[in-house]
């Protein structure tokens, strides 16, 4: 596949997403965390225009002045920005206005990319495509969230779920020798990585037994009737009080309608399909859900090495592992520098890939990462004894 | 004008009111005392189908089961409702679909009010008339308010103002004498009243001079450029930590630009109208500017008796006076009983109108009431001495 | 009495209030509006010292220069303060240290008090004594506060109590006819009154009926069994959010052990005296309850111009009066100005006295003020209707 | 060194600490994570009340019912306790109370010291004893806190401070080669460790260069003048928000007076020692201090395996790594195990000892931890390259 290609595949797949939404849809915020489909679709459009268009295209004209004020994100190199929290407020330009912004970032880059474009310019705009993607995952997910604090729990498509997936049957153990094993990327190896997944290193992991299976619906069940919701034995500190000043009981999207357990999913509420793995529930919950179970979470490197022996994809598993450089990380000048790095703090690492992920945009090295508390995501929990 | 008509005129002046705007800008809520369009015509729509169609209307259907719940707003009486934080999430029905839901209503009310009505139910639809005539108000600066956060200041229709007024002179003051006077609205008097109006009673005067004008823009500049914002002697101890934690150093709109201010108005950002009425400050700033002129705010008994004699109705004024019941004051049963009651503890009454005032929706014995901080409102001052 | 017999009066009255105390117990202060004895030791101290010695004595020396700074309250005029939420971590000076500066500046005003001295600074000193018996009525509420935390629930001293008090029989109530009354004080009167107290002014009233006795413990465990803390009705819209979200069920000193009615008492715990006044109430409670039964709060005139016909002085008396200015109040110059007005907003008078209010500091025309949620001092609930 | 002696040793050095403190000194509590003196005496008295001679002196009685409620800390399994944040409001059991509390334990342990212990109860006290170091550098470091918020900045003794120490010339670079490394410590080793530094473990570590001296004051200070607190480039992206709203732009303690910088000390406000070792900076700070020397933070392992090649002491190290648990870690039964492991969740490492740390409380395979924000410990910078 050509870059431009690729470029249209890529671009192409959000709209898709966003076919099924009225224009209303596009604007609420509801939590800083969370962005409004309209934001999604400027900001990664803004990237093309501000990092590939701005620099590499003769004479390209900035679509409007304002707009990469208005959708920069958390690029601090690249001057001021909208107030975060305000994303939801900005009602103009309009939803249709965003999407002329789109096709006129597309028309000069299908311009651009009809040239032939240094190795440089090239890995900037896959950079850019491989932005967009994660982008598709939060703007799908979001959109879950919104939706979700509606009463009416609103269908995005009907029979649409991104958590009903092929019953597991609960599997067996991998068992895993003790040794030095190889993680992480090599710089310079082809294709393309996060700098977060440089560089190729070596690691000592003891021996251990990891699920070939997650964890189910049915199976968390079991500790949600067990009240482990009110019992701080299998909890960290912080994680006790974080579900006890929110009065969490259970995953996010989870509903006791008439005695039954329902969930809300973006094809409306439904019951919960029992055999699913379970999805929606913060790293504390995974962490004391495993310390109940007598085990524990994998940590990143576990799960790396071990991840050819068993299926993943369908949930951003918690790992143990705190979200940090790997030996011999660099951050890059500049803005673009600013992607992974600072973020190196308080996050937990997740490995896999889930329902909303894009596709092409899952791998075994991949480093996704979130706060403990976070639970809008498609989070779930393998097990390592 | 019959009823009918009235209730025509009003429905279509809230129409009207939202002609110029996007679909997009029917939705946002950036603070809770914030409303979205949205969310104004659902529920001054939702009040006459509750109380009016469904008492009254001989099989009437309810439209849509779950408005109720959606667009309620603080009726306790009348079962649970959004959660106020979350209006500006409510992105379904669609903005179509409210309207749909306000066209199905009209019909119906047409249909009532081609009927005989009892006096009872005649006062309850001008009651929900005047409630729909409040929302307008709200609902164009509530705009403003949302408006006022996007960094490219949106224009709501092109050379449009609330505050933008005629040039005042700088009037004289008007002498009162002493004695008792009568205020407020008997009860069972023909005509429209909120029931915080009633009932008419006495109360003593000393003597005291009220100005005939407004304080204007240019007059308060000076205040500003005295500093005031950092010197605590005219403030309300409240008030000076509100400006103080808030970092408040001018009325609400202004903008310093180039060394010129300006001021946000619905048709965009506008040089300052130094000769226009001061608007957009809370009851602190207005006490703190009349303090320092060595002068006070009118009480709203002092406010009412001298009404006749000077001209009012461009910016609501803000009084002295806390908002509390008059003397022989009833809380109506039921869910109409919590129109105004239930609001009165630390607010302040505000006397007059405003440009953003329904035509039709004043009158000298109207108590408006705000919080002392409350400045998105053209709330302006008087002085008395 | 002298002035000098009424200043060592009510310096000694001071002491023996915390003659009971331990070193320890002069230190905490748990919340922002709640100072630690040795803070309301030091402070009145210091006001003689800063108003009157340092003005009024040849060659005083200040006894030590950052005490101006460590024991001010809220006079902005005298420069810099210690944050007031940091009261409570001041361990130094002593409190051994703050009695020595007692006794310093007693000696020098015993020096300044055996002088003829001007009508005006006795005035001032006198104005000391009414501000020294207003901490004296702080220093045990507050101290009550503090204890009530402790879950050992601290003994002040045995068998004392602010609030048992004798039996009361419901009482009738007195009918007062309409027309103008005359309160507050006329300027330049003789005796002591705040500034507050002033003008004497007319009032125009209708007719009333005023009760005899106060709410006891007894009427008001009705209103909490009849579960009206949890229905919205005749609570002020603000006043159900507070009760909600602080989990307000009774009044503040209340506890039911064993499924019987306890309260904390400077004496310890011991069971409610069914018959004595209701203590502890915030004005959002006095005016729900006054509105279950069908009643209303007086306002403050009603209870000034009633008040020699009912017995009062054992609560402070919540009335539906905000705390604003008299007609011709004036602020006076200089830090003694702030004194009173700048806390006119968002306030209720409340009138009478109370068990913890220090001996001759009680009169008919006394205008105190809280905030409508505080409930640590003596307030209760006499009905009008 | 008999158990007995040391346990004495031990009890005797926290009274040590507190000989220079006035009994107001023993009461406040600023901060939740700060407690006081006072607390720290009775809580670590309370451990050995609790888990010793409860389980296993026959016929103790317990000195006082309360106490287990009023001092326990955060162990769940003993039952309710005191709200954290109310510590500073127990003024009662007072100061001498408590001593008593402590003399009354600490006779009866003497009993118990005298008789033959099983293994298992020689390591408990000993953990109760290391417990109480903890405590001990608590307290002091508490202390300094409480102090430092006193504008008289208050000594505690002349002379006295946790920060001079020995000038350092900066140092070289120890290297260390790449390859398989052990860390931690076997279980069922002799000697006193706590749980979280079991069990040894290989880690694989590339090469790298580790300073042999910590950071200077003046060092640190050309950071500070270079404006980096204003600039976002070297910190992460949670450190910058979090010095942003707290407008920090200098070490904890630092005051700029006139010009010179100063730092508040135990001994009162001195000039900065620009020779000695920095402390009291956050993680946050730390890690952009080392980003913008173009370096790093440690890891643990690379610490650890270092750690014969210079010398370490005098400040608690930063390191890069994250607080999980070490391959095999397990966590005890009951109370006890409620040590270590609920804290694994967003903290850092800290490696070293201070100049606050108790005599023979420090080993290489010691593991601190604290939050990233927290600066009221001796923390300092040590880099890597």
């Amino acid at each position: 596949m050509t870059l431009k290609s690729y470029y249209q595949e890529v671009r192409k797949h959000t709209r898709e997403l966003c076919s099924p939404l009225n224009t209303e849809d596009y604007i609420p915020q509801p939590e800083e965390f969370v962005s409004p489909p309209k934001w999604h679709l400027a900001h990664t459009t803004w990237f093309f225009e501000e990092f590939v268009l701005k620099e590499h295209l003769e004479n390209y004209k900035v679509y409007h002045m304002d707009y990469s004020f208005l959708f920069n994100s958390y690029y601090n190199h690249v001057g001021d920005r909208t107030v975060r929290e305000n994303r939801g407020v900005i009602t103009r330009p309009t939803v249709e206005e965003v999407y002329r912004y789109r096709s006129h970032v597309d028309e000069y880059m299908s311009v651009l990319l009809n040239n032939q474009l240094s190795a440089e310019l090239e890995s900037l705009i896959i950079l850019g495509l491989n932005h967009e993607q994660q982008h598709q995952e939060l703007l799908i997910t979001d959109l879950k969230y919104t939706f979700s604090l509606n009463p009416l729990f609103p269908v995005y498509k009907k029979g649409f779920s991104l958590v009903n997936s092929h019953d597991d049957e609960t599997g067996d153990f991998v068992d895993m020798e003790a040794g030095n094993y190889e993680i992480g990327v090599k710089y310079a190896t082809e294709g393309f990585y996060y700098d977060n997944e440089h560089d190729r290193h070596k690691v000592y992991l003891n021996k251990y037994s990891i699920a070939e299976t997650l964890v189910t619906n049915e199976e968390f069940l079991e500790f949600v009737e067990d009240n482990q919701y009110e019992k701080f034995n299998h909890w960290h500190d912080e994680g006790f009080a974080w579900i006890s000043s929110n009065e969490i009981k259970k995953p996010f999207y989870w509903h006791k309608i008439d005695g039954k357990w329902h969930e809300y999913t973006l094809g409306g509420l439904q019951e919960i399909n029992y055999k699913s793995p379970l999805a929606h529930i913060s790293f504390y919950e995974a962490s004391a859900y495993a310390s109940w179970k007598g085990m524990r979470l994998p940590t990143e490197a576990e799960w790396e090495v071990a991840s050819d022996q068993f299926e993943w994809g369908q949930r951003w598993e918690w790992t143990q592992s705190a979200y940090l450089p790997y030996p011999g990380f660099k951050i890059a000048e500049g803005a673009i520098g600013e992607y992974n790095g600072k973020f190196m703090v308080n996050q937990k690492v997740l490995r896999g890939a889930s329902g909303a992920t894009s596709p092409g945009h899952s791998r075994p090295t991949y480093r996704n990462f979130f706060h403990p508390h976070h639970r809008w995501q498609l989070t779930g929990i393998r097990l390592v004894k």
